[in-house]
């Protein structure tokens, strides 16, 4: 096995690659990754058991500059060999195997490094019976960012700590939920194709790793199988598993009906949220008050160790009952920071009911966040 | 007390003050800002008990916009507070007392927080017999960066953690060593006044602090008292406690010869030192091997459990004794990066002996960092 390659390029993908690379594995051997060379392309892949990154530089993309005089493989410690990688002092760089180690030249600058032999890295999953859809890279970006705030971080019910993926027609319905807000996107597929009914979970945390990949890419092939999904795109195979079990039924819970709405400047209701959450991160109980008399709002916050804020808001319209609620600033904090809308609607219910933030004008519950307002009396 | 300010202004010294707040301190009153409004001037204070920041505002600068209604004073937790402001919505705030409650208004945002009298907080040393001397910020700064690095961070021998400045005739002299490296760095006054010789030991810690005040600053005024050191510089007065004791002597330690010269680019030097750290982190010792034979400098490092790392480097001139010398390079990467030389000069006497890198061309010592080699034999 011998390779040259342009380190930049190689840079890149190794940095990609090691998204999917943790040091607190139980499994010491994935925290290398694994290098396989083949005729006309190198294979790169990386994995923490949940999720798993392939990815192929090929010899015929020129910006690689990949020369490859033998093929073979070979596993190296995942954070000590790309750090060699982005240290050496040339554009490009030469690495061989000898035995199971690694000899990396670049300019006046060579090492050895200490690896283990590629048989020894874990099989990549099969997949079988896959379903198989495309998604625009851009709106599967906007889908994981606007729902992945209301997934769970706590593992009490893990299968709140997923996204909750429903395909339908050629729609697909992205919902989160945490039992104290809800989030949801439904985006249309690529072209006009119908897929099956199905219905994923998939962990919110792949998702995190998934995004940041997924920037600059244009069409995502996604394929489910029964435990895994798999995103294709560009150079890239990225593998998740899939929680299982029933995730609960959320369409219940988005009230179809408000009794009062509040339309407002999306960075004007930020910025007063985030003033209110000064006051109630510092109190015992992180609760801010929206008070709605006479088509006005006042968003106030009160803690007897701490002090008071208040804030009148510059509603674009009020509509609908007086309201006097409670909640935590922090959900509606997320809630707007995700929203593409400049404008956004809040639609209440009752002070006891949970309310929704939509985007102005939004009528399908395309783009929906909810919020379960606190009990303070 | 009430006062109006240009927020922009107010948080660019509240930022500053703040440098002297620590939320770990063992006296809670210190968490607080002290605010005391005069006539005129706005005087902000922060203390750790080791430093103590002030910084002035005055009504005569027009960037303040400062206008002041009554006088007073109050101390206020100064992270909420300082939070607070920067959250606010307008150009201006303003800011009154109500009993031990500030209320702070700005647009349709306001706030009441729960403050302490200002005669709970602790008065600022007072200074008795001092030397008064002044030095250029940008020297000042200088002095500082090259010579922290040098300074012990543990706490077995305290005096090591300062920095030692020694004043005769024109010159400041700053010396630091953990006795394993030591750094010197050598300034000329402002103006051409001779100051009476003087010795004092500044904690390096207060140092970290003041040289980022200094940033932008013309001449800074210094006066030393018996325990304390004063810098006054723009609108802001630093103060620092000193280390008491006698600081060791340092001028032996430093060799007047040398056996072996190498003179090269620092960058050049720093990139081969990046690397083959690389290697000697990942090891159980963090030792790299120079090694200087017929005029041909080579560094290297080799670890059985990790590998092996090697280059040539590419020397401007090499004169005297082969050599193999093993030292830590965190020390000589320290050195490189804060000598202001583009090309260094080591020199080295033998293996067992301290090495000095200097500027190229520098020869009274002004600038200079000793390194202690390991033996490895």
């Amino acid at each position: 096995m011998k390779f040259t390659i342009n380190r930049q390029a190689f840079i890149k993908a190794l940095n990609d690659v090691a998204r999917a690379i943790s040091s607190k594995t139980t499994i010491p051997i994935l925290t290398n990754m694994k290098l396989d060379l083949q005729e006309d392309q190198l294979v790169l892949t990386g994995s923490n058991a949940d999720i798993s990154i392939q990815m192929t530089l090929t010899a015929e993309d020129t910006a690689n500059e990949l020369v490859i005089e033998s093929t073979g493989g070979i596993t190296l410690p995942a954070t000590f060999f790309i750090n060699i990688v982005k240290h050496l002092p040339a554009k490009d760089m030469t690495l061989s195997i000898e035995g199971l180690q690694a000899l990396i030249t670049s300019g006046s600058a060579s090492f050895k490094i200490n690896g283990q032999p590629s048989s020894a890295y874990p099989k990549l999953p099969e997949l079988s019976e896959t379903k198989s859809l495309k998604i625009s890279a851009a709106q599967l970006i906007e889908l994981i960012a606007q729902t992945k705030i209301s997934a769970s971080t706590q593992e009490s019910r893990p299968i709140l700590t997923g996204i909750h993926l429903s395909l339908s027609g050629n729609q697909i319905k992205a919902v989160t939920t945490d039992s104290h807000r809800l989030s949801q996107r439904i985006i249309t597929l690529v072209g006009s194709e119908t897929v099956d009914d199905a219905s994923v979970i998939i962990p919110a945390k792949a998702f995190n790793e998934l995004q940041s990949l997924l920037e600059g890419q244009n069409v995502v092939e996604v394929k489910l199988s029964a435990n895994q999904a798999v995103f294709i795109f560009g150079n890239t195979t990225f593998y998740s598993r899939l929680l299982e079990g029933n995730y609960p039924e959320t369409d219940r819970l988005i009230p179809s009906e408000a009794n009062t709405e509040l339309e407002i400047d999306a960075g004007v209701l930020s910025g007063a949220i985030d003033r209110a959450s000064l006051l109630s991160h510092e109190s015992r109980n992180n609760v801010v008050l929206l008070t709605i008399k006479d088509q006005q709002a006042e968003l106030s916050g009160n803690s007897q160790e701490v002090g008071q804020v208040k804030e009148a808001l510059a509603a674009n319209k009020i509509t609908g009952d007086d309201l006097e609620i409670s909640f935590n600033p922090d959900y509606v904090r997320d809630a707007l920071r995700v929203l593409q809308g400049k404008t956004v609607e809040l639609k209440f219910t009752t002070n006891l009911r949970p309310f929704i933030i939509i985007p102005e004008g939004e009528t399908d519950n395309k783009q929906l966040q909810l919020v379960t307002p606190v009990r303070t009396f």
